[in-house]
């Protein structure tokens, strides 16, 4: 099938992907005066007299936010609002499809990071939740961070921690196949935007202990210049040696190499530098960093990549609908470390030790039980972690 | 029926009424990568080459935003937007029942002009048109226009237009029954807000030459003081003999009342007053200015109100849907003058010469016949004023 010519299709034929309806039906003066005035002036005055009963009444507990500004589609990169719309009705759908969770696109025309957090605080009052969606980097951290800390309800970068707690479902299940312990392994994360920051970030709070983070300048150390913030933090908490150099010196001896980067960008060279059973995921995408067969032929045990079309796809897919439908489940304020790690073992736990091998450590992206795992594992870390509200 | 109870339970046993589904199927994995990636990035590239392509391959053309603030929630008044939320689901279905439209509701946590416009406009690449709801005057005034000047598309304050387009068509149906020309008649239009405002402006447009309005404090007036300056601009627009005093002094020799004010306000006296064939669009709900017997004894000829219990229910219901119906199918860059009275026109016309009567000057509220009707001559207004685009 040629994706592209049949995605066009589609979307001409339906004129977009998404279809509003209403849960009730609306034929007789009766139904109308349930569904309006005067009957809708009931529940309205239940919320008035007690907010909480808004998750009672109305959508918004079942009801998340796909926001972007368009600065980091896909591999399209800045292109817009209103061109990134097909991938957020996309989104949008995947939510309902894979978790039950109505999901509406919000295409900001903004990039100003106080516009953006504005826009979003003045609309939340409708929705459950909020999931931010091709934000670029740095500028989604800020937005991220001042928005957790001024809503009441979760908000989510899936770009960072969707792929985050894929990357590290994985690698728990991939170290179980090679043996090795999480707290012994060096990893290399080669990209610090986004995803590359979130994906650091999370194995470094899971267990990891020594982890370098390479962006197109090389190795992040302490005292490095000509980079933005968020690296310069990035680099207080990695690179335990302050070791110096290129993405080639970071690969020397480690178990791990993460790239959410550019394609071709490893050689086998580069593997071969790397510890005995090294695990690669190489998440660029359509084109990885290395190609799966060239690593493998230079030693490396487990390769996973973004594609379906190979064995282990890092698939967001399989974290964010779980997440948000446990989130929303127990009116979650946020969705927190605790929950992110119990999502990334709960992917993982969807494969068998028996079943695990080089070829299988992440589930199929298309298994509807993960959302339901993951929702299960999500809630339970919400009230455990006390951040739930029911 | 208790439409209280049954509303609320409606309510709570669907958690709202909103459902966000998809149209395309998401099952198997070649469906994932036609409606998300990597198929979707081809329908971006389209909207990047042509931005008006985002009208072939998105939801956006068939895409209302329901805005409020909370600030004038049916008879409740201020209930801010989180209690509104049942009110704007009930619009949006309301929009998808009679003419097909899918509409979101978006409840904004400001009451401030400028954030309100600022909000909307950075929403709005998502959206083919914004229907305002329940903001109260004299704010929804200037967030309208400031709205229709910088946005593209059609922005539309139902509470304003939607009314007066209906007590419009009303008023052409009734004035063929008691056989009197537009220009001739004398109106008083009671209650000078968002609705009353409309309605007065509309009817002028529409031929009326001797038109006062009273609000609280009595008869608008050039000269008056203690009053907004939306009051006093339509005091220099109206009362052309510029009397002074009350309803009261305004009801003597008038051919219309029409009363978007408060219960009971107006008497079988005040009735008596009124010129021969008096026609009334008592329009407070759910206790009209005047009741309908209590009116017909004093003399007056017809009489409307909002409930669905009296003949000549003056519902919105039958305009808002065809209306952007209509501005949507030809991608109308605003909706203008000629196409309000083109929809009061087409609503009017519903009802044949033969079965025009005291009782009937109104379309019934439930008829799918009106929407497909004004958007059909809302599109022909569109492009006679070439606000239309296709």
């Amino acid at each position: 099938m040629n994706y592209y010519e049949e995605s066009l299709r589609i979307h001409e034929s339906n004129v977009g992907k998404l279809n509003v309806i209403s849960k009730v039906k609306v034929v007789t003066r009766d139904d109308l005066s349930l569904v309006y005035t005067p009957g809708v002036a009931e529940p309205c005055k239940k919320i008035y007299e007690n907010e909480e009963n808004v998750y009672k009444y109305t959508s918004k507990g079942h009801m998340v936010a796909v926001v972007t500004d368009g600065s980091a589609v896909l591999g399209l990169g800045n292109i817009g609002p209103k061109t990134a719309l097909p991938v957020m009705e996309g989104k949008s759908i995947l939510f309902k499809e894979f978790a039950g969770i109505d999901a509406f696109p919000i295409c900001l025309d903004t990039q100003n990071v106080d516009e953006i957090v504005k826009a979003v605080k003045l609309i939340a009052p409708g929705f459950g939740g909020i999931n931010l969606e091709d934000i670029g980097a740095p500028r989604c951290f800020e937005i991220e961070e001042k928005l957790k800390k001024e809503l009441d309800i979760p908000v989510f970068h899936d770009d960072q921690h969707g792929t985050a707690i894929v990357v590290l479902a994985g690698i728990i299940n991939a170290l179980k196949v090679v043996n090795k312990k999480i707290e012994d392994i060096k990893v290399v994360v080669n990209g610090a935007g986004a995803a590359g920051t979130a994906i650091a970030k999370l194995l470094l709070t899971s267990g990891v202990k020594n982890l370098i983070v390479c962006d197109k300048s090389g190795i992040l150390y302490r005292g490095i210049e000509n980079v933005d913030d968020t690296k310069k933090e990035l680099a207080k908490i990695t690179n335990p040696d302050n070791i110096k150099g290129t993405l080639i010196d970071a690969l020397v001896g480690a178990d791990v190499f993460i790239g959410v980067s550019a394609p071709g960008i490893v050689t086998q060279s580069m593997v071969k530098t790397m510890n005995k059973n090294a695990i690669l995921f190489a998440m660029a995408n359509p084109v990885p960093e290395i190609m799966p067969d060239e690593a493998k032929a230079a030693g490396a045990k487990i390769i996973g990549t973004g594609r379906s079309d190979f064995p282990n796809q890092i698939n967001n897919v399989l974290a964010f609908p779980g997440i948000f439908r446990g989130a929303l489940d127990v009116r979650a304020r946020e969705i927190n470390e605790e929950m992110k790690i119990a999502a990334a073992y709960a992917i993982a736990s969807m494969i068998k030790d028996k079943d695990l091998n080089e070829n299988n450590v992440i589930p199929n992206a298309l298994d509807r039980n993960v959302a339901v795992n993951v929702a299960e594992a999500v809630k339970k870390a919400a009230r455990e972690t006390k951040v739930s509200r029911i």
